[in-house]
């Protein structure tokens, strides 16, 4: 390949979670079924001895070996070079364990200092083990705090990607009646100004946004309940003034729908199974996760380490295929940021 | 077809509902996809010029000619008999309208005495519209109310189906924040009793039931939201004393996608949209309405009027099509009531 196109490949890290989990083995089913992806090297992060024990239950057809960083991988998508990074004692398939909880964490240090540093260009991680973290010492913190920690960043904001469509989130991890009080005029015009003002670097200009409705019915006038009339109403008018492209609000069962059918470009749910339910009941294998606020692109599988299923050859990678492809897309058409 | 075999066969009525909407176009597009269906005899049931017009838009093949009662009804599926309820003005398609609204609730009113009097086993509704309605003086109510009334009865329970899952709701039209605080122990047992003992007359023996969170990740443990360590628990824990079959809480993104994969018969939604957007969303033309407490089997499609885009011959039956074949399926498995 002519030295101009090396230059511009970009590399491409899949983190692969938690060793004990599912992670390990629908990275290496993604990469068999993705092949070659031009312009880009998908490079897998962890220890070489799991990985290439994942590499075999995928039925993956390259033998693996370690490379240092990802400027020596070979300008091949995906021949068998994985970034090492050492599980320091034997673990149990699908078990709860310190040894993998580090291993988890140390492969996201990896990752973070390479996206950060420049070398790689997006990254997508596969599931870690919130109980295996916290025996490990890193209690408390999922993917985004310690991504938005190691970044030194605000938490990062996550967006759900379903298909062409992007959901963003008013609130998420509130309880329901929490959530519902913050269905408030400034709350849905801040987020609003926000979608407009990040969906572009995301590929999508001009974006068309929607607006739920809260109630049942979108509160049929005010007969089951009034945040429609006296928060969701005046928002869209306010951003309206403001030329963002937005309607609503619109049915919560018909504007999901209606999103999927290409009426918009992004919904903003009002509140976390708002967005969860219609995703994940639509397609529960094609929701990706995508975080807002890093320093690079990352999106993320949108399921669990599947410890009762993992190492059996059964995990399904289709959501990690479609965090790949986004990231994918996103570099390609947007800005990427 | 031999004596026996007629004596057999049953009526299903069904409601062509609002003339200027598109009931009367989805109607004859569902009987000519249906075509025959051994055991049933499917009757619509409105203004003969009106549904003849819509016959010919729908492209169904037999010319329409009027009967005075179900039992005149000749011996075969879809061959172009209809009870006649005269349209008394003219209307314009897609309009508002008293005479509309009053041809509407006639029909209904045919439809449930024919019902209520055995002539016919069950009834399938088109939509009506509710401003029609009030311009001919039936202000303030829908099917529910009206066929309820009608019965004698007090207003019936409505259930979702998807394929082969059935929602049952434990609030349906009340603000998202009173449906909140309606999610108490006893009224989610006595949800669980009622389903449990429901769905066999639907055709679901020993159902397998299963209660979605509130909250997101159902809680996660108390940290956002205790509704599921207070409320849901509790509830299962003594249901399950009661040897019903249920599971839960599973969180509200997960349930839905497991009881259409078959791990569920019937799902609690604990508010309107916690079901309507699961169902929605995945198949937003295939879910249909079923209505428990009146003296006979009804099922609705799940959409409105569409006066938008009435009588362009643009509108979708599958709804129909999937109401008409819950009611068979429901009268050949379960106990029909």
């Amino acid at each position: 390949m002519p030295l101009a196109n090396r230059k511009a490949t970009r590399c491409l890290l899949i983190s692969t979670g938690d060793p004990a989990g599912i992670g390990p083995e629908i990275c290496f089913k993604a990469l068999r079924e993705l092949g070659p992806v031009p312009g880009f090297k998908l490079i897998p992060v962890g220890d070489l001895e799991t990985l290439s024990r994942a590499a075999a239950l995928a039925g993956f057809p390259f033998a693996l070996s370690a490379i240092a960083s990802p400027g020596d991988f070979r300008d091949r998508g995906s021949s068998g070079e994985i970034l090492h990074v050492g599980l320091q004692e034997a673990i149990e398939p699908g078990d709860v364990s310190a040894p993998a909880g580090g291993n988890a964490y140390r492969i996201l240090e990896a990752c973070s200092g390479l996206c950060l540093s420049g070398e790689a260009a997006g990254l997508v991680t596969c599931p870690i083990n919130k109980e295996s973290l916290e025996r490990a010492g890193h209690g408390g913190l999922g993917h985004t705090e310690i991504l938005s920690r190691l970044a030194g960043v605000a938490p990062a904001e996550t967006v759900f990607s379903l298909r062409a469509l992007k959901i963003f989130f008013l609130t998420r991890h509130l309880p329901l009646a929490e959530a519902v009080s913050k269905v408030k005029k400034q709350n849905i015009l801040e987020a609003l100004v926000r979608m407009d003002r990040v969906l572009p670097s995301l590929g999508v200009e001009r974006p068309r946004l929607g607006v739920p409705g809260l109630n049942p019915h979108c509160g049929e006038g005010g007969l089951f309940g009034r945040e429609e009339i006296e928060e969701i109403v005046p928002a869209v008018a306010e951003a309206r003034k403001r030329k963002i492209r937005v309607s609503g609000p619109i049915g919560a069962d018909s504007i999901f729908h209606q999103g999927l059918q290409g009426e918009f470009d992004s919904i903003l749910a009002l509140y976390h199974d708002q967005g969860h339910i219609a995703a994940k009941t639509c397609d529960f294998f094609g929701a990706v996760t995508l975080s807002l606020g890093l320093p690079y692109l990352r999106t993320s599988v949108d399921h669990g380490t599947g410890f009762d299923i993992a190492w059996r050859g059964k995990a399904n990678p289709a959501s990690l295929i479609r965090a790949v492809e986004l990231v994918v897309e996103i570099l390609e058409k947007g800005r990427g940021r």
